[in-house]
């Protein structure tokens, strides 16, 4: 059977996201070529043995296997639908790494079957210092037979590997789902870092307590998954009354100190809707079928 | 010395939190007088061993310390100014446990003062089921010597008690803080949720992954705040720009489906309004910053 040694990928895209899967392919000893559209990015890769390509087309011929990892798919398909290039990867596969909305991913998914391309669209839900580690957490979705046949070799990246299905776009909202969470909390959280700032307190001196918010959240993301999913929406004990009225003490203490409380304002306006529709026994959870109410 | 069998203690406010900590009290052998101004919500705690006062004045007077839980500052000024409760508290101690903004706690701690009553400030940072429980987290605010005098029988509460300092407001400032933390990231969830079934992944499907999200924030809460405290807001790896095109995927993508996308939309203007001002290159921690400068 194949191992990592005789097997072999190219890398696009050497932003410090692909140079840290280029790097990590190159730890695995997997033969790795690489190729950036701005010259340049490539030489630490090629110190550690990358073969740098000269175009686009010549990277793809490279390798069976070629991963993508660019900005957007507005940048991918610059790269990939260029004539030349599309005709070079018919019969070989393209991983798609980059990140985008689940339509941009099935536009590319038809794409690539009406030339003959085997293609898996995914996502990397981890930063960049977590590739090649047990820390990363990769999901793909795509043909079944196409992710086991790429398996050995994508798992030189290491961490976890999900396969979503065959849907290609589901990759892509998983993607989505899961950075709306943590962009969200990020924005909380440094949101609270300069109330507290306003209010005397260092940004080392919250950190402690706001870990343990963040520690209280996983399990209810799992309660509230419940809710959502049975209908149940049981605000006992933490009624969306009793978190309006939080919530427009966050807003007040903010303006109060001239910082622009625009997210906690869009959070109190959902929440005060969700109370008008009715719901103001339950819990906050009934707010995601609220919005998912057209 | 003293120990809880020999103390007593008066709880104003039998909402669901309010119970909760009479319950606690209770359980710890504490002798326990309860007042609600709604009557009926004293059942079980009298059945538990509870005195229940016929007014508010008759409670505060039964005990040398009083705590009081109520939705907001409103409703606790309406029941402690009164003349008659506030002459019954002189010579005695309140920890009001309502939550509120910190003008409102110093304004409390002012009337405090004048009228000779002991006052500390307090949040309760833990839903109700963790009262009497190891996993409750209390803060208090308010002179060092009034917190050790009544530790122990607060100590029946359960949990991690921290006082934060004797500056009044300071209990409110972390409250507000670490709640912008709590409803912002569970904004982000319910969001995502919805997005996700529009997807055709269902709340139960996507929580784990959620909860991957939900355990990396904590080390980069620590770090964040460094960077904040520090002045680094190094982007090395995930600059802002990089951010704000995935913030501009959530948008697009719940729009898409009809799920309104006010708060990301927010969250993208405060990092487009943060690129604009020239840190682009650097991590969204510079939000921070920006949200602080008037």
């Amino acid at each position: 059977m194949s191992s990592s040694r005789d097997t072999a990928v190219t890398v696009i895209g050497l932003g410090p996201m692909g140079r840290a899967l280029a790097a990590a392919f190159l730890a695995a000893g997997v033969r790795t070529t690489v190729w950036n559209r701005t010259p340049g990015k490539d030489r630490d890769l090629v110190a550690a043995g990358a073969v740098a390509a000269g175009t686009a087309e010549e990277a793809v011929g490279a390798s069976p296997l070629t991963v993508i990892c660019l900005v957007n798919y507005d940048a991918t398909d610059s790269v990939l639908r260029q004539e030349s290039v599309t005709a070079a990867l018919k019969g070989r596969t393209v991983v798609n790494l980059s990140a985008d909305i689940p339509e941009r991913a099935r536009d590319t998914g038809r794409w690539a079957d009406e030339h003959g391309i085997g293609y898996l669209d995914g996502a990397i839900m981890t930063p960049t210092p977590s590739i090649g580690t047990p820390a990363g957490v990769f999901l793909f979705s795509g043909p079944e037979a196409l992710h086991a046949e790429h398996r050995t070799v994508l798992g030189a990246l290491g961490g976890t590997h999900t396969h979503l299905g065959e849907e290609i776009g589901r990759a892509a909202a998983y993607d989505i789902a899961l950075l709306d969470v943590f962009w969200t909390s990020m924005a909380g959280y440094v949101h609270a870092l300069a109330v507290a700032r306003a209010e005397g307190i260092s940004p080392t001196e919250l950190a402690p307590f706001a870990q343990g918010i963040g520690a209280i959240l996983p399990p209810l993301f799992q309660e509230w998954a419940e809710d959502v999913e049975s209908g149940g929406y049981s605000g006992e004990g933490n009624p969306i009354t009793s978190g309006v009225s939080t919530m427009a003490h966050v807003v007040h203490a903010s303006e109060a100190h001239g910082i622009e409380a625009n997210v906690m304002r869009a959070i109190e306006g959902l929440a005060r809707r969700t109370v008008a529709l009715g719901h103001g026994t339950e819990g906050f959870s009934r707010v995601a079928e609220v919005l998912g109410r057209r």
